[in-house]
């Protein structure tokens, strides 16, 4: 999907919303598991609640991945589902040397039809340059995470430049393609610092996970962050997918989403984007 | 495996080399394209030639994932065939937060049974910690890496430390296990950084890439980096499994394995280890 395209999806639908297909067995609810493919029929029953409220959908790849090759046909089907016009993002962190890169851009972007995949930059250019290279598809990179580990490394302070490494991270990995094919992952956790990043990235766009369960504010990520063409897409997994748990799950489902469509659209509104 | 276990494989067999699957129907003899399997054919053959020689065997994820559903069969088969005495890496590359990695290490260590996952350390301590709490089972953490792209963060010097990030990646994930759990990458194209690397790690067992098709020398590698246990794994990938493409390759591959095991038998005496 080109950014063109993602642009005019979030204009309208009046949203910049990404849901998070953590979809675990565990936590789904109850009655759903006598169905002979308990996680697709969840997935879709979660996307038929939200497309009209969301504008993308991130399957994480773990959550399939821990169900054996079962979990990547259920991938593969719940991909197919999601409408045409939402945009897809394999929440995969891969990264690695040159031509292993390219295998891991060929199984997201060939062997699966996902307009994007995220990365991690440690290991530099080589690792995520074949994610680049494909029209419409997009490597979203990761930059400043929403965990408690992000103040292990990418805050360190670097020698020469004044910069901490999250900083450097973007800087550096934002000149290796453009804001056709690059996004960053930057959490909402800590929002705070959105305007600071603007500062070295200001076109590019941001997927924003941490907004609901991990305590982010919506309304902090969009004051700071948003920029001309929106910019933003904001994730929640946990905080929309597993809102209830009962036999009209559903419904609380599809409420969760469309509250934060209309946040969204009023926010959207706000900086007269709409 | 157990560390003493593993020792124990090493002296036994005097040899510290781990062949990588980087398995690709583009690149194997022409002959078995015309198996039902090939790329299964293909690994099984690879492992008979090199079961002798070899102490542990490294999939490339991103080979099998581009073969889709697919390729995580032919995956699991590989794993299979495998000899229970030598020591599996799944050579994935992942890091994500907490409770995601809790579903890598689930996929990894149960869903399929390796012995070992590499981890990317980017997003810190809970990033890694699931993979560090199955007995037996090891977190293999990229600390410097083989690829042109190592260069463009992992030398950066940090402000207040003296020290550049990757030493920094080496010293604090260091602490979040311990020599029985967390093993680290280091590439072979770096072994003039080995010595250093020892001060930081004494006693951590070492992956390390990029003797053979990426340039590094094993001699260099086992001088700089040995220890009291060995303490090194060598990968060998397309020096070893694509050294030859005739109906005979199984024997080039052996003699390729064999001549390398001599040579690291003759540094295992040359150490006093064996």
């Amino acid at each position: 999907m080109t950014r063109e395209d993602l642009i005019h999806e979030i204009k309208k639908k009046g949203s910049f919303l990404c849901v998070g297909l953590d979809s675990d067995l565990r936590k789904i609810p109850e009655h759903l598991k006598s169905e002979s493919n308990p996680i697709l029929a969840f997935n879709k029953a979660i996307i038929d609640a939200t497309k009209d409220y969301a504008v993308a959908y991130k399957p994480n790849l773990a959550f399939y991945e821990a169900m054996g090759e079962k979990g990547w046909e259920i991938l593969r089907e719940t991909l197919d589902y999601i409408p045409k016009e939402c945009f897809t993002i394999a929440d995969a962190k891969r990264g690695d040397i040159g031509n292993t890169a390219r295998m891991y851009a060929e199984t997201f972007f060939l062997q699966y039809d996902f307009d994007s995949v995220t990365i991690a930059p440690y290991m530099g250019k080589d690792s995520v340059q074949p994610f680049l290279e494909y029209p419409g598809k997009w490597g979203i990179i990761l930059g400043l995470t929403s965990n408690q580990g992000a103040f292990d490394f990418q805050f360190l302070d670097l020698k020469s430049e004044g910069k901490k490494l999250y900083q450097k991270v973007l800087e550096t990995s934002s000149s290796w393609g453009d804001e056709s094919n690059t996004m960053f992952v930057i959490g909402a956790t800590k929002a705070d610092m959105l305007k600071d990043i603007r500062q070295i990235i200001p076109n590019h766009f941001l997927l924003v996970p941490g907004v609901g369960a991990q305590g982010g504010s919506l309304q902090e990520v969009a004051n700071n962050g948003m920029n001309q063409d929106c910019g933003l897409l904001v994730n929640m997994s946990r905080g929309i997918i597993y809102v209830d748990d009962s036999e009209n799950f559903q419904e609380k489902v599809k409420a969760k989403a469309e509250q934060v469509q209309k946040e969204m659209q009023a926010l959207l509104k706000g900086f007269d984007l709409i």
